[in-house]
């Protein structure tokens, strides 16, 4: 398990067998986890080592600035680095640093995967529109760097509700589904009422006036009868995507 | 056509004639349309001598009020009149008025039925849940009043979908559909979705936390995909009844 | 009727013959309504080879989506299609693809009219001030495609409230009155006060300060006391227009 | 003209004649112009002595201490004193304090008039429905003991436009027009596009639902085109009866 | 009194006089008093001969649409006309039409002067920043054309409450005074304690963060404790100028 | 796996079988899968009979409708019964029902379990104040009604970060944690940031002003950088106890 | 100097002497700082026997809660115990415990004192308005009890700007000023310009309509131009009143 | 101490000297303490001459007019002068006026130092991410300017808390904490539960979606549980410096 608590364990253990000071545990419980860039601070833990996903938001940083961090990570042992929101010149700039870099316009992502764990689970990823897309392949580029297969039905909206009848099978196999949708977000409640997995809403900002930025569908999937469905930020693509990979993963 | 066109040739006609002077035509045009109680201003139109419903919200009203008002509009001809959001004691004062008054305490409803128009048209309601019940039922009386047939099905919410479709043959035969809807409100965009003929959504304050005393529902109605569906205001059954009997009978 | 329910008797009827499997039935079920574009799929109902209208949301789709749809729907057999929300380049892909294609720039509106039904009602449409205009015409146009008179009076808001007066005559006679209006919006209360007919209020999103994107026109519309009045949301001429043309069409 | 400037005038020139040390000024600067009842300070400055209506709110205090606020204020010299939001007990305990105060239940107001100014221009004061009643009456009264002739019209809102016609002839004398109206508020605008003089909106708390506690009725009444329109806070009659008075008797 | 009810008594009295037939009149009430421009209807009422201002909003139009506006309004007699919210194009635009026309460029303003009335009554107005100038101008120029004396004082916000000292003695002498300010707009709530006139305030969107686009300035304004103080929409200073001066010039 | 498809199948099945007449299986579609109460649908599907848990909110409904609704449950199969938001009455009402009927005061919830399945997997409940506690224990018994082991530590928020440490190494065998907070919800981000395994956050209405019954904790929750961490309704324990047993008992 | 960083160093020095067990070390640290109650964990800190202040927030909790808090609050060797939203029960429940407690009523408090810190600094205290009081001396209590002298200005509101004046000499010599103020808040920036020292805004809920229930004075706050302000939560006396003390006294 | 205090003692005194006519001494208040540059009135006051810093936000106004009051201030005796908010051609400007000018490209700042007072105190720092660096490096500027020693530890957000414990040595030693941080502002409730010293809150509209535009930090900062925490407004670092600064320095 990474966290504060193996970095605990492990820094008692050494002080008990005096190999580290009180007063140098102190400043290494402060100074080890991490990698200061001076901008950023990057999080290098031994798991990284062990091939883990890392990921960079890229939006407020510099091109220069991802690359580094890219870079950092990388080299810490990072399994695979995946950059989201990141425009033509943050996602050239990887692309130019490593040749194996991969790209999704659409959906603003880069990505270099070089250890990615077998597959494990079963998301599948329902989007109401066409517009919903960048959202949903965010989710799923994530889910997949994380080790996770991955089943994506795209523009399946309830006004025709029977287009969501071609995805049964497919739901009926899923650990976990994620449901991107904006506007109404009513697919939620449709999909969280038929499936029994774990069901995460992903509310966009797609659509205009009442829409308000992805309010209206983000209120009305907590506001869902459907009883097992969760929901992540507006538009954060990458967080249904890890929590997906996560639940469909199941104990690791 | 009822308003103000007519009064105004009318009064014209009469100034032409030289029966009236136009001193006394501006007076008599802000006087005539309506019986002045003190604390309101009844309106006891021509049309109304003809058999038109008439209602009234007790809300803000004492009992007294209340019945002065029903009185004038039955002295006045209404066909009938319908008091909304009235506790017990304005129920009661209403019974007292006419022994055929007729009352929902759920609703918190009291009416006074003597001449309603021959029903025409059929409009169908749905409710999700069984607490969007009393807005429901504020609709029917409404619409019952205003000369519809009115067939109900209530608790079919979209997280169990097929509970809908025991109501298909139902909406495939009407010319108006009322869904009463709280939380996310999803059963709007379903039904609205399925059905060819006009929907009204009349979003219910229904639910707490992210309910948001029934915006998240009104908020979801209009950002629905599904292309005739308009949106009365929370909980306004009466609004949504009186405008169903209206779409349902078409043109008078 | 279009919808699910048909497509159930169908399917239930077929395999009643023998002539479909159980297990394929599902499938058809799944497959059968609509054409997958990989990006969107299109509905190509049987009622669209009938002539029916169809729509395509410009925003978010890239003019060559935009395109593709439209022609998988006139091939489909829709007797007219029409893009909203449509930019210059947009407009121009789509009058590329069809020499009949007609344009409304302000409206930012493109369709191919080939089966329009014969006109069957009349609607009103009233906008409060010039702004108005592109909603008001976006409704306009789609509810011509489905087969409706429309009759149009522009910059009639209530603070010159003799302007009204002159649609009077136009009221008395419409099946259907749709009111544009931004701000207070106090026009849909003025109107809804004075006609027989149903009322769609059309807020928009004209102003600036309080008028807070048309919450404030969406929020009057609602509240307003004239008992007849639907709303649908900010700025959706679109879906005015679709349940303007349903009211005033009556049951097919 | 009351304030600091007199005051400032009036010190520098005892400090000037010698009868006022610097130091001293100071602190009178500080302790003048107002009467320390601990738990409140009351102004009592020699406008009071001339005359001018002083108004104290009752809620958050108790019936004591609005006594002994309303006493200061008499003993200090104000012509009349108007205690709002006053609950059955507040306004029984002035009228124990002074046998000639005079009372609205329903407006919660009791009031002391002893030395009220002739009056001078006429205020018309408008309300769209029956429930904003006590709203209209905090402001009238509060005009009345500022000197101004008041003249009510109740319940002529919009729905029924010809009821306003019935205020013509008074709205054609007014110094000033205070509309009181809740929901929609569309009177307010109407009555803007019709009238010459001022014209000041009262939003009301009045309905449920979209009416959102006054908000929409407040920014329907901020967004209007009624171009001398403007507005107080919500429920705020006394500030309306203020402004009004002020602006219908002209400079002093 | 301009309005309707001038027209209609003319007209009756016409109807009378048998120089009216019934059936005409009525079209004529319609027509009468605005001229149809096709996108736009203008007021040309019979006291716009009388020399009175009028104005255009230019947002939303183009530039050669508020032209013909401007033209149609002098043609009628109009004796100023203002354009506000006009960019460097319209204003161009209307400089082209009349020699005689003046600019504000910071209040995105033009306006063409030829019949100003004789100034009456004294307003005063103050802005809290630098950045709130644009509003204060408009409002400014607006109330200057309604035939009103206007002393201004910029930059007065009450973190340096020494700064409104200076504006004193013209507080003193104001009939009515407007102050504009955004932020906290504590500059109201100070003026508004200050001063005997009636104030008028103008919240601006001046700010970023939580001044919320102006939100909190208006909604600290209606807050405020200053019993003589109303409120106009956001950036509105056409509506504090008009209201000024229908204030300061008293009835006419 | 419960829902439309296994109905479907069965049906479909049986049609070709020659045992079900299309036009009867369109109506057993319609009337199977529920048991109409009139005022409510009560889903007795199969897999009820199969022991699965089943919910009643009891809040807007009497008590008896909640007894009749549980009886029904029961008496369909239902391993369990929980009814949730139910005051004093609703509760006395079902354990009148039901000898051995459970209850919980403080989160308003009573029970009856009959049939609950095998546990399987471990969730970790955490609440950050005392006040979150009623909303902890309805996820608590919703989830163990569900089949799962749940471990509970109360009162460990962040201002004491040393608190949480007492609960790492259960955080550290969880399959699934979920996290109770109201105000500003930083638990969740600390947990989140700390475990690998999904985190479930419920915000919950407890604290006062900017606490705005809940909304800050939600959108801190929904706004935070812990990555796998979803987000269900305010006070909505029941939802996060569902979704919680599912991740935690992986595919069934 | 309290915290985590304490703990850890006498953990590790106590590990590295061979007197911690590494394994046990990590429980110690989990359990050390505090006393679980059950519902509570309590912190009884090292700190606590040094004389702290500590504080129960009493909404949520029964009084019998209150009072085992506050038991083992004075057990652990608390100088003071401060209970706060504490009801009639609760103080009385305190009362019993502790025959030295005092209270005071509107504020809702209840403590006990029995080694408050010798002050040190200056704070002074203003309020708006008579009804900020509960909050300003729930601020005051709070800083006195952490060993500050408070001196209170009560009702000394903007409307009447003369009133500050007299607490000048007052504000010149404070360390820290708290301003407690509802509606428009503007006292705080009128203030926040005077003084030199740093500044503490408290908005409170006092007000109907616009106030918002103190949002608009805490909007009004943060919008302030006034450079040394900042602010805490609605109502948050108790907040203010801790962190004015620290500011007060400066670094220990 | 600065303010109007010590203008009227000083006005007073010259009175009593005679050396000041009352007349002119009124005069003399209003036009003394600032510098009127027509579009802006610049204070001056005495202590400018005695080193202070003084500020200018760039945000509405031309290079040209910021560089006129940069320079009133320079001549006017400023130590220094922070010009916040300015972008590229403001800076540049303020460089060609100042040859020792300062700017800090990323924060948008530029500023001229010349007597900055000996620091004393030190104010700590924290972002939470890397996007947070603009609005910390605005308050560390500001707050270096005003004499204190500023520590700065960026990107230490709570998903990795290990990464504060850097910090801790410095948090221990600091006169006053500042945490930046916008999305759920977590590290505010984390930090302020581990220091002794005051706190003050900077949220930042860093982030999208729930974020909304800093918002949701800001909230969550006021809701915080951690005591000693306050809040100034959205990005505000100028305010957040200032206020450090007078806390961290102390009484002066």
């Amino acid at each position: 398990m990474p966290g504060l608590r193996d970095d605990l364990r492990a820094l008692l253990a050494g002080v008990q067998r005096g190999e580290v000071e009180p007063a140098r545990a102190l400043d290494q419980l402060a100074q080890l986890p991490f990698r200061d860039l001076g901008f950023a601070r990057v999080d290098i833990h031994r798991e990284l080592r062990q091939g883990a996903a890392e990921a960079v938001l890229a939006e407020g940083k510099t091109p220069q600035q991802v690359v580094e961090i890219v870079r950092a990570l990388l080299e810490g042992g990072a399994g695979s680095a995946l950059v989201t929101r990141a425009d033509a010149d943050a996602r050239r700039a990887v692309r130019d640093l490593a040749d194996d870099a991969q790209e999704h316009e659409l959906a603003r992502l880069v990505w270099v995967a070089r250890a990615v764990p077998e597959p494990r689970g079963v998301v599948v990823m329902l989007s109401a529109g066409t517009a919903d897309g960048p959202v949903l392949h965010e989710a799923r580029v994530r889910a997949e760097l994380l080790g996770t297969e991955v089943v994506v039905h795209e523009d399946v909206g309830v006004a025709g509700l029977h287009r969501i009848a071609s995805g049964l099978s497919d739901l009926a196999r899923a650990d976990c589904v994620v449901v991107v949708a904006g506007m109404d977000a009513a697919l939620a409640s449709v999909v969280g009422g038929l499936v029994p997995a774990p069901v995460i809403g992903v509310p966009t900002s797609v659509g205009y006036g009442v829409a308000d930025g992805g309010r209206t569908a983000l209120n009305a999937m907590l506001a869902s009868c459907a009883p097992a469905l969760a929901v992540v930020g507006i538009d954060d693509g990458f967080g249904a995507g890890t929590l997906a990979a996560r639940i469909a993963r199941g104990r690791e």
